[in-house]
Parts: structure tokens; sequence; C-alpha cells
């Protein structure tokens, strides 16, 4: 028997959910709830209703688990826990310093549901976080690196877009080599904001604008460009559209570490993701822990998680048997 | 309070669990048994007893978790099972097709003990598990490779030592970077054994030995060399102690995988490890178990596990709260 899976919010994220769970071998798309007039939303699977969100309370005999597909500034913070009361439920909330509120917040209505909700998945957090902790777990004595990219960073392409004289905009955010290089030699180096990454700019300015007053204003921006090497180019319409508009990203987890009578051994333990589709993976990664939400409820567990507290055989469609044979 | 930990077999790996341990913030070493006369052995932490291992059986009420660092051919399978009935237990059991016999067998010891056994831990088995595990359930459809390297094997270093004219050999396996490098591209390339692993052999020979018949019974030696591509250079016994006495490995696990309407979009995971000394890392990685071995007892479980059941926050010495702070 399929798991049954419910999707909240049809954005990127949820039309990359939408697509993990028809290529799990264990679960079933049943519904796709939206805000919005459900006729005027066409989505990929033909067979399966597209239901206003407000009727979502209404199918709990027939979802095991809802994926939860907002924004984690308006959004999350009041649907996770509303429908944790309801339902499993698995959440992608990347606000890192909102995390412990969050948690509180999910965790009482997901046990006052019986049910288990699973916060902050994908991949920052999520997968780096698991990544960070096994790390430090193994080697104590080391330093932890989190690099991005080269990737596409929503936030800093909407600050540009919002200058005068831009029509569009997209930035690339791009690890250092120099400093990757020296991190995976296990040199452990101090490095800073500007000596991590680079920022890169491809925009679109509208007829007549003046160039230099609008890369000026980019390069001097606080907290988005003022810190980093970061670099303009303007080009057309039609080339942002042919050349960047897919949505990639990725980055790296490294950590060393000594060991040793004398510290003498060094250890590199790097996690590295490189990713065509961001939305497409992260809803990957939502859709492996949407089946641990639904086998830790099984075995009768509730209450609010994340990625540390999930033993990987439940985010495995394998048996314990299969596991242990085949993938030890 | 510290988890008390006993270490059963002092070779490199038991050497290495004790660095480990004593880098552990929260870990204490109270005892390390051997089969050799105790008088005899001279550990590195000097308040810590050594002890005849026919005596561990006496030390259950003061020892919170038992490290059995003996091999995995002849003393893991009676060990491991005999001090799971007595202590929580944690090994490196890595006979990959033994694995399912030697799990029931500690399992049925472990549960008639009441205790935990975390068998087959490490880097392969062990975090390379864990790493194949996770991305095939976040990318089912895609490719999963293992690369080992650059490493000296021991086994295949001992085959070289046993011919004849033969006084010392060091075997290193490396990893044939085109395939690494078409691999990471997300080509999903099928390698035969000798497209995805050199052989290279440091060999000190006799005095008067035939070097071209040395040579070639290495690179026609069939399983260990006959299906690699194979180098053997001749060196001194002082080149060899100099430049080959350290005992390094690593490797990768890649996994490449699609989504997308077309599966237009390729993703690459990516874990891989550097490691100065192979048994100093497997130790760390041994310990970071022990403590979830102590933790999960402690939470009332029972019975063998893997690296598959257990949750990342039982390897770490933070708090719940403090790891979702922190490090989610």
């Amino acid at each position: 028997m399929s798991i049954r899976v419910g999707i909240i919010g049809y954005g990127n994220l949820g039309r990359g959910v939408e697509l993990a769970v028809n290529s799990a071998p264990d679960l079933d798309l049943k519904a796709v709830f939206t805000r919005r007039d459900p006729s005027s939303l066409k989505i990929l699977s033909p067979d399966v209703p597209v239901v206003h969100v407000d009727e979502a309370p209404k199918w709990s005999e027939d979802l095991d688990v809802v994926i939860l597909c907002g924004g984690s500034a308006t959004d999350l913070p009041v649907q996770t826990p509303k429908f944790a009361t309801m339902y499993n439920v698995v959440d992608s909330f990347d606000t890192h310093a909102k995390i412990p509120e969050h948690f509180d917040a999910v965790d009482a209505a997901a046990k006052s549901g019986g049910n288990i909700a699973i916060i902050s998945t994908g991949w920052d957090p999520g997968m780096f976080s698991l990544n960070r902790v096994l790390a430090q777990a193994i080697l104590p004595q080391g330093d932890t690196y989190t690099f991005w990219g080269k990737g596409v960073s929503q936030g800093h392409s909407d600050a540009i877009r919002r200058l005068d004289g831009v029509k569009d905009a997209r930035q690339y955010t791009i690890p250092v080599e120099a400093a990757l290089e020296a991190v995976r030699n296990g040199d452990a180096p101090e490095l800073t904001t500007r000596q991590k990454h680079l920022r890169e700019c491809f925009v679109v300015a509208e007829d007549g604008a003046d160039l230099a007053r609008i890369e000026q204003e980019i390069v001097t921006m606080p907290n988005y460009f003022a810190d980093y090497d970061t670099t303009v180019h303007f080009i057309s319409e039609e080339e942002l559209k042919a050349n960047h508009s897919g949505i990639p990203h990725g980055g790296f987890v490294i950590h060393s570490g000594k060991t040793g009578v004398n510290n003498e051994n060094t250890h590199v333990i790097e996690y590295g993701l490189k990713l065509d589709s961001n939305p497409e993976f992260t809803a990957s990664v939502l859709v492996a822990y949407a089946r641990a939400a639904y086998g830790m409820h099984q075995d009768g567990m509730t209450g609010c998680k994340t990625v540390f507290d999930i033993a990987p055989r439940y985010l495995s469609p394998m048996s314990d048997e299969q596991l242990r044979k085949e993938m030890l």
C-alpha cells in the first residue's frame, strides 16, 4: 500500500514535490491544495484533484502525510502548526534564526494532534545541517566550513530588480576557489565573508538607464553586496532568458579535523551538491522526509522532528533487511 | 557525568579509539582489555588500567559501553555477540557479505542482555553506507558510485609480501581520474573494474631477486591485480620507510540523479573522505557511535543496530536545543 500524499502550495517547490512523489516507488499523490481558484491551476498529474486550501482539513481520512510548500516568511509559521494538528506534515522552513521558535509551535501542535511534523528539511537547512553534525561528532577537534554555490540567490536577484532602471536580474553566489582549496587541504584558514564567496550579477537595464549608477548601487548595497567582490554584467533580455533562466545551486560542507598523539594526522570530510534545479532537489529531500514522517508515525512517535531526530532507515523505501544486505 | 568506555583489543584501531575517546568532551576511558600479558602492554593514557580480556566480564558495573577493536575475520564474529550480552558494544565488522549473519547473532545476544550493539561502523561500511542510502532515498532515479583511495590496502600489500623474493611492500588503491570526472558530470557511465581504480605498488625486493618475475607475478595475480592496471616500483627499504609508512585512505560516494518533467535536470551528491590515518578516522567514527549506543540504551532501546537505525542526534554531544539553534 502506498503512502498517500497531499501538497499544500503549488509554486516551484510544490511542482518539484509533485514530480518527486510521482517518481518515488512507494508514494501516491492524492491532492494538491492551493489558495488560488482551483479551476485556474493546471498541474502535471492529470488524475490528481486540485482543491482549495480551505478544504484541506476535510481530507484527513485520505492522506497519510501533507507536504507544505509555502514560504518561510509568512506561510509556514502559520501553516505548519495549523496542519500539524490534523496531519503528519513536512516543511522546508529555512529562516535559521527562527527555527527554535518554529519548532516549539509545531511541536505543541503535532503532539496535540498525535502527529509527526518534520521541519526545516531540504539541503540547508537539511542535508548540510546533517553533515555538519556528523562531521563534528566524528572529528571534534576540527573546523567546519559551508560554501554555497555556484547558484542563483533569489533574494539577491530581487534586491537588484528593485533598483531604479533595472528590468530584470539574476545573481549568482560563487565560492572562492582559493578558499575551497585551502579548506580542502586541511589548512583550517580564517576566512572573511569576502574571501569565501563572490557575487556575479547579470542585469537587464531599461533603455537609457544610467548603467554606471546601477552598477555602483549594486556593489555598494549594504548586507547584500558591500562585503563581497561583486561583478556586474549588463546583458539583453534575450540573453538573460537564454542563458540564465535555470535555478541551479549547490555548495559544500567541508570539515577538517585532527587526530593522533600530537594531532599529526589531518582528515577532510567533504559533502558537496551540484544541482541543476534548486527547487526540484529541495522537493526531493522533502519527499524522502515525508516517507520518514509516515514511518515514524506508524511506529508510534509524535511531535516535531528535525533531520537530527530521524534514523536514515526511515528515509529509504527499502526494508531493514535489504538495507543491511545491499547497502551497508 | 561522562560516558565510561572500555576498549577490547589494542592494535592500530584500539589505539585510535583511545585517542578519540580522550579527545571527546563527554567520554572517559576506564580500561583497555587485551589478550596479551597486560604488563607487557604500554598504552598512551597513563592512568588507565590495562586488563586481561578474560577479566572483562567483571567490569560491568564500571563501563557504559565497550568498543570492540578486533578483526572481522575471526575476532568480531565471536566477541561482539559475547560482549553484547554484558555491555552496550560497538564494532567495525566489515565483511560485507556476512553482515546479515553477524547482525542476527548480535541482535539475539544484545536483546538477551538488554543492551544496544552497533555493528559495522567506520567509513565503509559506515559513513559511506549512510551516504549511499540517503542519496538514493532523495534521488531514486539515479546511479551511485563508490570509489576508494587514494589509500593503502592492507590486503593487497600482504598479497605482495607473500611473493618469493619480496621483503616488504605497500599497495595504493587509486581512483581513475577520468572515471571520477564522468561520474561528477552526471554522465552515469558504465564502468568496469579496470576503469574505476588503479593499483600502484611499492616493493622492496631481496638482494638478487628477479625483479621482472616479481612484477609479472604481481600484475597477473588473480582477484588482487589481474583486473586492474597495476604499476610496480622497486624501491629501497629506507625509501619505503621514509615515504610509505603512513596508512592514508579515503574515497568518494557519488550519486547522480535526475528530476524534471522529462528528467531534464541532473543533480550530483558527493561525499568524500581524505584521511591521513585510516585506523584513527575509523576509530573516531566508532567513538561517535559509542556515544549513540549509550544514549539509545538510556532511552530504553535494545538490540543490534546499524548506521541506518541511528538518529544523528545520538552521535553528537550537543543537546537537542543546541543542535537546532546552532547546527540546523
